[in-house]
């Protein structure tokens, strides 16, 4: 599709200065053609390009797409069923009945109305991890956003995992929004050789690996009976290490987080979710400060619940304020570049996504800022990542493709898919 | 007004059960006259009130505004203006000399913005707390929302406080909605001879007091060295402790909650400011074993940097929960009667406000929970608390007034005010 974004303040989170500016940003077919301030540069593009779509942008931000990094989408289908009740109660009595019962078709639904909720929210691309992650290609799919769907291993079910695998490679051949990842569980619920197997799948079909890693201080305590070192070590010591996508990473030593920065481990840090069924906090400032490339998720929606990234944003820099003692801590902009940028880099699109630059894949949002919650403006990059909001999204283009303009999902009932999802959960959770 | 809301699913905050059920609710001039299940009662309603305003809920929850006990909503119009920055620089190059220029026109227009950015996120009332405080009454008259407007105080300003206290008490007698009320700043800021000036003040007018109270280490340390005690200690030394709304009460012993608990304080808890800032955590989940009445404030925008009680219900959550290593830990009705019924009380509005119940004063708000990030609903009181969001708050009554309807001030151009705010911004932050 061919996009001219005219009038807009763009934040191009490119790393140079001025952190913003006003310019036109022009969009080709799947790419970010120009971004430029010139006079005329609306007019210049318009005679190459004669049928594009012009959106006035005038008080609006122009930015990079947000990117979700951690997330079970198919767990909206269980959203709020089992708050405020304890780990073992939450686990035996709700989710994995729940689990038990779900077909691939409730995996695809749940899903769908994650993927939904997170474009409407501005999120463009996320990486999905869960059982039968194939069922949730179909999915993902129609409702344009961007995803590295990633085929979840226990033991028990590492064969399950290897079909899930072959299966999402070949849907994801012919696509340029998804791609497919292998994600071992964890270090205290995969054996070794399940994550050596993960690890081979993953060479197999060159894909990319994520786990959670060192999340509570029971794996800290099973992994150091078992193996005598670190989640991070162990992980290491198997070789897998290297290149890996962690999601929380909140038990890490001073010695875990050299090694993560040596072996380029990205980190998703999942604030809401580690706060509300009480992690802990995760090290985001001394990780940032070691190099380790830090990004956002929500978690899934049973720990969250919901799949925000501005909420996220704004509580992964309180939770480091509070938790350091710093207010300086994980300032506005190093936020917006874990959310964005690093995202990107740690899906494995680095330099390509996450920014707003010629010949950058045009994943784009556009924000109404002329809200009395956002107002007066000193300093954008503040007022944006401290005061917007979800709602404020207005355009969300993933791929070049307008998938949300003013606030409503191009070609999709949302309030049919309400519906449904509700049906299916009623039926989910009978307990007789 | 006379209102009926029809077919709406409601959370009365009564404390009884079923914590939420469907109904009709009639409002009649300032109160709300009918909360019934009975399949006639619009019908009832409407031959005695044939006029009466009927607002479809199906779909919708009715539920009590959402009530902030802490706030400086002048302050929006410094919001984002210094963040991440040092205090002492923030203080001294930034808040001070902005303060310095401000006319009484310049809070009264911050406390307009301020109270249209509350009631569009369903805060029907709140507790505030400035300079010049009197100049935020035309303000908040003219939004329609409820508010204590309380005279803030230091040692050089006692005089100024006492006028402002006169003026507010003269302005208020008329209102059915605002109050006036004192506000020493801190026991580190304030004199003994201040704070029981305050008392006097209170004492004559028949006033509420608030204070910010036991909010800091430096705090702790300098009350400590100068009298020998603990600020909730010294406080209660000079008589000013009982019935007090003490803002913040992060480093509180159990000998100071004892005793807080004993003199009925209530706390009004300001999470995100506390992590934001890196104030530190309140022991919520202590406090409220302890019979303390517990309420939520948003602070002021400099320290937060908006006015979204959702966000703080979220964040009072969560934070109680990762701070105490308890997931359990101050679930989520006990969240929403904080923010409502909690609240209302500790405004002294006690078994009239914060509740849906035939009697009360109509603040009644409703939200479209018919929404992606919302459903499926398995429990209501949590899907509202965890998930719903500011933008969900449809039509806000205050007083039995519709103030907000369809997302919508009215009679208020909120994009004017806007660009307002904008222009004094700009000129109140030059510093030539």
């Amino acid at each position: 599709m061919n996009i001219l974004l005219e009038n807009a303040t763009v934040i191009p989170m490119t790393g140079g200065e001025p952190r913003y500016f006003k310019a036109t940003v022009a969009i080709r077919d799947r790419h970010i053609a120009m971004v430029s301030q010139a006079e005329d540069a609306a007019e210049k593009f318009l005679r190459i390009c004669p049928d594009a779509r012009r959106i006035d942008c005038t008080g609006k931000v122009v930015m990079p797409g947000l990117v979700n990094t951690h997330c079970h989408a198919a767990m909206t289908l269980q959203r709020s069923s089992a708050d405020d009740i304890a780990l073992m109660e939450w686990l035996n009595d709700y989710i994995w009945p729940f689990e038990a019962r779900q077909t691939a078709d409730d995996i695809e639904l749940g899903a769908r109305l994650g993927a939904v909720e997170m474009l409407l929210g501005g999120v463009t691309s996320f990486v999905d991890m869960y059982w039968h992650e194939s069922s949730v290609f179909n999915a993902v799919r129609d409702t344009g956003i961007r995803a590295m769907l990633t085929a979840s291993c226990l033991d028990a079910n590492i064969g399950a995992c290897r079909r899930d695998v072959e299966e999402l490679t070949a849907k994801a051949a012919g696509s340029t929004r998804i791609t497919a990842g292998v994600s071992p569980h964890a270090a205290y619920s995969c054996s070794p050789a399940t994550l050596l197997e993960a690890r081979r799948l993953c060479d197999r079909y060159g894909l990319r690996m994520t786990s959670h890693l060192s999340e509570t201080t029971d794996e800290i305590r099973m992994v150091a009976e078992r193996y005598g070192c670190s989640p991070v070590e162990h992980f290491d010591s198997l070789g897998i290490l290297d290149g890996l996508l962690a999601a929380h990473c909140i038990y890490v030593s001073d010695k875990d987080i050299e090694l993560m920065a040596r072996r380029g481990v990205s980190v998703a840090h999942n604030p809401s979710s580690n706060m509300k069924i009480s992690s802990g906090t995760a090290p985001v400032d001394k990780m940032l400060k070691a190099g380790i490339r830090c990004t956002i998720g929500t978690d899934g929606p049973c720990s969250n619940n919901d799949l925000d990234m501005w909420e996220e944003m704004r509580n992964a820099s309180f939770l480091q304020k509070v938790s350091t003692g710093n207010p300086l801590a994980v300032p506005a902009y190093e936020i917006l570049k874990m959310a964005t940028v690093s995202g990107a880099e740690a899906m494995g699109y680095g330099g390509q996504l996450g920014i707003i630059a010629e010949g950058a894949i045009a994943d784009v949002i556009t924000i109404d800022i002329f809200k009395p919650h956002i107002y007066p403006i000193y300093d954008l990059i503040s007022n944006l990542v401290y005061c917007a909001k979800a709602s404020d999204v207005e355009t969300v283009i993933v791929d070049g493709e307008i998938v949300v303009e003013q606030r409503r999902m191009a070609g999709i009932d949302v309030g049919e898919l309400c519906m449904q999802v509700q049906d299916a959960a009623r039926r989910l959770s009978r307990t007789e």
